[in-house]
């Protein structure tokens, strides 16, 4: 068990100056710089090396003003001094010309070569190298004196000037007091116990010979001004020679620090006992350079660095998380529901559910000391609003269809304890519970079924609940959670897209819905006529006439006397009747309300999408993303203050009780429901459990991936037990139903990522893992209970602003899916297709048949839905799996696995019938890209919200 | 002078078997195909060279079932079979391991190589092979027969099968009607005269050593199933040995593909004499590969085709213009004025006048000539729809605020007239006349002028008119347009960025008052009181019985016989009198502008953008682009007209007549004004003679740069005569002022550019020039003039659309210059800035300087704007040459090269006082990237159009 924070480094300025021994003993670079070899074997002693980090010092200014200056810097990528701007470039992927390399292998061929060489400072090393080389006494004092002088760096913090002046050279290696003066940003960057290697080139008018060294330090000294960074060196290289046309040495000294940059070549040469080991490792990276031709490729162009390495394994090539959003490439799936112990049959009764609880019970204690971290409080933050956000969202939505059975006041209240209870109780307690698309689009359906039937909707929803809670118990006890291997993409992208459909057009079809309370008036339509009469000729005059406006003046005028100008609503206040053809219609609020719709939906939009612009720094950009939904309900909001129109506004009851008039808390078991209504209830609970069942098991295996690289291990029986119980307590009290949702589960996930802190430029965070713990969801669940208090605030929002929010969910959710993406594919032209993995494995007209059939699919569903068998929806849903287990008869197993995923009979089956023996199925093809396999965003938002 | 169509390969199938000999001696590679040589001289037998397809075909399915495919294919860049997917990858930038290369060499210089072989089929080509090596006859036979074995080829033709099956092979090199049935879409493509490579790589079981060949034919002939395209075949290479481990073969072939798709390769091995030259190309290739080192780059990923190859020369490098959107990275200016014949001074009145027409006289007949080609259709449609759109829009504005006395005839009429006159005489009849923002503003400045001062506004402007032609015939006279060389960036954006802003406040404020002159009833207000007063007791009673409406009922109900509740347009149609306090107010008419207002806005904004999408064939994308104003006016007026709405229109006169009332088409030169107003009109005139000397140079400029290839040089001063005559036409027929205009002038060089056609995959198309013509101006303008029938269907655009249309306008133009590019700079972070050339050489600090005085002076010139004096901004614009001049004394020159561009003073100066001697003025620079010196967009749409 780590303790938080563990795993950061603390930084401090003071590594500058001790010995490298002392750091060397420390925490060592730590699991993420070892750079690609993370996961190969062969190189694992590589990790073990510290983390190097190699300064160019060019030799600018022949013959007049000679001056070092560090023009490059390298750790993984490089960084070129842009000296006309004087900053750093951003850090790119070297490129080299082979000529370059190879005279640097032959300059070190004939150069001296020290390895273990034991100095103390620079002096003596220059001295040491300068020895060797066959130079006459006036040269060698020149050189001597040249290689002490102090280079010119850049550091990028203002107020320390780039040099210290004349202030000459000095021998800092055991100085104390320097490292406040040199505060580099790069500096704190790079872990402890961090080397450097210091490549010095250029060209020297007075040598006539070019003059190569290079020197390996038994004991890694600070050679203080030769490094822009403070830390001890171990290699030093020296390329010098003759004026050459086209900076040669130039190249050659980036060559030598690209090679010193370069893992393996790095390893070899720390082990490197003679010259002949050097020039092998020199020999062993060419073998393994890329090269591109020329006149193709633009040698100076800079390639930005990937997002992963190349070297690193596919699967495990990359953990970073976007919530939404497309990702990148998403091909090949085998492998994502590959079982891990949790999901292995036991075969006895509730032998899961055991299994589950007697796992997760000996983390408990952690579970709330993990969450001591100050990473928490931002989470907390983030989860917070996204589960209010919902819980209004949701709560007005279903308080609409429901007539008031389930407003936002339920809405809260049943959140907060179902969410904190399963919180506390859960297999896997970061799963933020939720009402869900799909279990909202059922409820509705339960709704109009028992109004239309005239029944008493809360009992009989209770019974529902119960019938759920004893079917989900039956699904825990036989283990039925394996059976989520069986939902591969395919189905779980009809799900998705079918929820966000019916979302979609419920949010369009409600804003319909307000234009036609609100008609428009056009013109020739009765615009003008209402006024208010008086209840009778001198009933009381003296109260209208304290009333009376100016505009009465133009009614007694034509002798009209009881009666005036005033709007129908104050106009029955004081008494009066609203007479005349127009006192129903409201002017203005139909295209305002259309107006706050569009601003709310293209408003969350527009904010979700400042999180991958480049503008404003990273925090605002957070801000702005994570509030997106929050910031356009305010904007709606105070839209509609500013105007003061009676736009139609969210119900919310005026205290704290049911906000169906009349009903207490707890519902009773009958009410004005037949008895046998109650067995009746099981037929619509069994639709409802497949539901919960999907929507639940989906969630949990997405959040249970192994790309989490979760230590507590999951909880899919526990899970699906605790939403059985909980079901049953929401329908005794009349509160909404809840099932973990997929996206504020991965949000919440993703806030609690721990990651390398410190990382080279240009080298992506590493992640280690997620905090996993029960503290923040539960404090989360506890703060939305709290902003029940909120409610009263709750009634300015305007029914439209939520109704935009609702569309911006629905279209987001059916945007992140692949089907998406490849029902896109049959509008774009085959020569501008993108280079997806997908493309590159399965011809075009299977990849359109495929979509052709999910799209009939959901038109099958869609038809469903719109006929008065609309509640047997998640019977279709299942039907699904057998769909796709059908077009096995359609397409080849090697289709299929791009196309979608394999069930878990096929993965047995594939190895036996090697039908097509290419070179789809071997791992080892080197013909895709590793970059391909880009990190898998969460594909499917099955909960919409 | 060429004729239409020249440049154009003619097409057709029956290249394919015609003896390469006749091929070559015809129309060559084209200027086209000579790959990266074009400018370079030393490499200049390289473009004389044919173009060189290559094919790789693979050996495999050892050793079961043998057969060749086609698994690469080369032009310049690679393109894969990607053989699950049945069809070819993207053409992407081939990447190489050092040790293919290195194998290769060694293969062949062991191996067989055959220089100027004369063989007439394959069968002898191989025996001639086979026989050199030293194999037992068995083998020999063996290997023989698998090298006449007919190879899979990938042809992506629907309806051809990939091969023909078992009907093996044949001598097609004189068949004469095999083309028919071999129809590829490369080959269409490829340039006559074009030649074929064949690789043949592959493992073979049999074989115990390596076996490797390299024939170059003396006369290349058909080598018919070898190549997928019918191409002589001009080398062929055989790579074939026993198994290795991870396809070494596979990847040496294309080693000796990528080697042989290099032009300078190429070159040296369509020359060699001996293996020696052979081995001297290959390693000469070595010596300019650029290398990636390992682990930083994966081999494997992609890398897509360059926009333009790298050995070309910067400036030249590629002449894509994209009409409007963003310029990639936009840098030195250097050399973008540098004056042609047409800007070098006589010295003599009129002198540069004399010898514009001069020149142009020689090319009279050929600008109708020309214009004999398909492609002027299509220019035709595209501009006169920009042209008739933005005649409505800018007679829609104008006439809203001159009231009346330049409407939208007007405006059709004006530009009708003076654009075809201008297309007959003018110096760049590629120049599209306008009305521009500049102008307009002035207008609508000088307008509120005279009302101001209770002046006759069209004499008043008659005699602007006509001093401004003076001024122009002054400037013209003293060849004042070399002056235009001292607006640099810093002006035109300055100009730009003013007018933009003026559009976007204009737009904004002009909605405002729709909704203002339309206001919105808030609760409370008076909505409801309004009716219909009877004239008088017993006026015509019987008239009001027959439209009795049952409303009356209440009415009568109230002891009201005189009154009805009539709208009140109804109602003073009927003879009565509306009466109340809301009987002016139109409910739902300001949101519903709004509305309008935005889907313009952002309907043609998202049109425009559908260019850049990968949706839709590039015809859609089109027509989609090009018609976007078109489509977002008729999608508003579409929604106005289904909701019939009395949103307010566009004034459109009924008849043909000036859309003023009262006045005739001849300006009366006095009208109501005092005579000595004549004088004065003298200073509003210098004013916009300034403008529109900078609006109608500045332009000019653009349109003649250097990289457009211009044929028939420009004519500045003759242009400016056009533009002062045709002042005094329009101002005496109280037309609207016409300038040329900058945008629709590039988008119709644009729809007239001559393209390459026959290119290589991967490649772009070459531009050639443009079609410099005078007819499809002359068409544009007299379908213009026709369209003044259009009139009557015009009065149902509401004018919020129109608002939109020209907020779009402002956004676009000013979204569209590099000021705008470095303010959102200071908003972005540092580390996520774009790697901007101008960054890379000039310090951030003084890139927001820069920036921080361009805001400055924008902010001097609004202020100017606001007040009384509003009229002299054109002076203030003036001003900021004068600024720009300034700024010298607080940037260097290298600084002021990057962020703008060098005054022709300045130009001189360089040279001499060579401060400080860094890289950044040395042209051979190798550290910027060529690819960062992308094609420059037209940065200034200073006509906002």
């Amino acid at each position: 068990m780590k303790l938080p924070g563990q795993e950061e480094f603390e930084h401090s300025g003071a590594h500058g100056n001790v010995l490298a021994e002392e750091l060397d003993s420390g925490l060592g670079p730590g699991p993420s710089l070892g750079g690609p070899s993370d996961t190969n074997s062969e190189e694992s002693g590589v990790s073990k090396d510290p983390l190097l980090f190699i300064q160019l010092n060019e030799l600018l200014g022949w013959p007049q003003a000679l001056e070092w200056r560090e023009t490059g810097r390298w750790v993984l990528f490089e960084e070129k001094l842009e000296v006309g701007a004087g900053r750093w470039s951003a850090p790119y992927v070297p490129t080299l010309a082979l000529p370059s390399l190879q005279k640097l292998r032959s300059l070190l061929a004939e150069g001296i070569v020290l390895l273990d060489c034991q100095v103390q400072s620079l002096l003596e090393l220059v001295e040491q190298v300068i020895s060797g080389e066959s130079l006459n006494p006036e040269l060698r004092g020149q050189l001597q004196a040249l290689l002490m002088q102090r280079p010119q760096h850049h550091i990028q913090t203002p107020g320390i000037r780039p040099c210290r002046g004349s202030n000459a050279f000095r021998n800092a290696s055991h100085d104390e007091d320097t490292p406040s003066k040199h505060w580099n940003p790069l500096r704190q960057k790079l872990p402890p116990g961090a080397e450097a290697a210091a490549v010095l080139a250029g060209e020297l008018g007075f040598l006539d010979q070019p003059l190569g060294a290079f020197v390996r330090l038994r004991n890694p000294v600070v050679l203080e001004p030769l490094t822009e960074v403070i830390l001890p060196s171990r290699f030093f290289c020296l390329l010098l020679g003759p004026p050459t046309q086209g900076r040669s040495y130039h190249e050659m000294g980036r060559a030598a620090a690209v090679l010193l940059s370069d893992p393996q070549f790095q390893w070899s040469v720390r082990r490197a006992s003679n010259l002949h080991d050097l020039l092998a490792a020199l020999d062993a990276f060419l073998q393994e350079v890329t090269t591109l031709p020329p006149g193709r490729w633009d040698r100076t162009a800079r390639i930005p660095p990937p997002k992963c390495l190349a070297s690193q394994h596919k699967r495990l090539c990359s953990e970073r998380q976007e919530v939404t959003g497309f990702s990148g490439g998403s091909g090949a799936q085998a492998g994502q529901h590959t079982p891990g112990p949790e999901l292995q049959r036991t075969g006895r009764l509730f032998g899961g559910l055991v299994q589950d609880v007697r796992r997760k019970a000996c983390w408990y204690p952690s579970d709330f000391l993990d969450a001591i971290h100050p990473q928490c409080f931002s989470a907390v933050r983030h989860i917070y609003l996204a589960t209010v956000t919902n819980a209004i969202t949701f709560g007005g939505l279903l308080g609409d269809a429901t007539e008031g059975a389930q407003g936002v006041l339920e809405s809260f209240l049943g959140t907060a304890v179902a969410g904190a209870a399963f919180c506390l109780m859960a297999g896997q307690p970061l799963t933020i519970l939720s009402s869900t698309g799909p279990v909202l689009v059922f409820e509705r359906l339960l709704f109009s079924f028992s109004r239309d039937h005239s029944l008493d909707y809360l009992p009989f929803r209770l019974w529902v609940g119960i019938w759920v809670a004893t079917f989900c118990l039956v699904l825990v006890a036989t283990e039925a959670s394996l059976l989520v291997r069986s939902f591969t993409r395919f189905t779980e992208e009809g799900f998705c897209a079918l929820i966000s459909l019916i979302f979609i057009y419920d949010a369009v079809g409600k804003m319909l819905n307000v234009i036609r309370a609100y008609p428009i008036q056009r013109p020739g339509s009765p615009a003008y006529g209402c006024f208010c009469e008086y209840p009778g000729p001198g009933g009381n005059a003296s109260e209208w006439t304290s009333t009376k406006h100016k505009d009465t003046d133009v009614l007694s005028h034509l002798g009209l006397v009881n009666a005036s100008l005033l709007s129908p609503p104050e106009c029955i206040q004081q008494g009066g009747y609203p007479r005349g053809p127009s006192c129903h219609t409201v002017p203005d609020i139909a295209f305002f309300s259309l107006l706050l719709f569009l601003t709310s939906f293209f408003c969350s939009m527009a904010l979700k999408h400042v999180k991958s612009s480049r503008l404003f720094p990273s925090v605002v950009r957070k801000v702005f993303s994570d509030f997106s939904s929050i910031l356009a309900i305010l904007l709606g909001c105070g839209l509609d203050a500013f105007l003061g129109l009676a736009t139609p506004k969210l119900l919310v009851p005026t205290e704290f009780k049911p906000t169906l008039p009349g009903r207490g808390w707890l519902v009773p078991p009958f009410g004005a429901n037949p008895w046998w209504l109650s067995v009746a209830a099981a037929v619509p609970a069994l639709l409802l459990s497949i539901l919960i069942f999907m929507d639940q098991q989906i969630t949990a295996v997405i959040l249970n991936r192994a790309e989490y690289k979760l230590q507590k291990g999951a909880g899919f029986h526990l899970d699906l037990f605790c939403v059985a119980v909980l079901m049953l307590l929401t329908s005794a009290l009349g509160l909404p139903w809840y099932v973990s949702t997929t996206v504020i589960s991965l949000a919440h996930m993703d806030s609690l990522r721990r990651e390398s802190k410190a990382f080279v430029p240009g080298e992506a965070p590493h992640f280690l893992g997620i905090r996993e713990q029960r503290l923040t969801g539960l404090v989360v669940f506890i703060l939305t209970g709290v902003s029940i208090f909120l409610a009263p605030v709750l009634k300015f929002i305007p029914m439209p602003v939520l109704y935009g929010i609702f569309l911006y969910m629905g279209v987001s959710a059916l945007s992140s899916i692949q089907f998406m993406k490849r029902v896109q594919l049959l509008l774009i032209p085959t020569k501008r297709q993108p280079d997806m993995l997908l493309l590159r494995h399965v011809p075009l007209s299977r990849v359109h048949l495929f979509t052709a059939i999910q799209i009939a699919c959901l038109g099958f569903l869609w038809i469903i839905k719109s006929t008065p068998a609309a509640i047997i929806f998640p019977l279709m849903l299942l039907g699904l799996v057998g769909v796709r287990k059908a077009l096995e008869w359609v397409f080849s197993p090697q289709e299929l696995l791009w196309l979608d995923e394999l069930m878990p009979e096929e993965e047995k089956n594939i190895p036996e019938n090697g039908l097509e023996p290419d070179r789809l199925f071997s791992r080892s093809d080197n013909e895709d890209s590793e970059l391909m396999y880009q990190p898998k965003a969460p594909e499917i938002n099955i909960s919409v919200n």
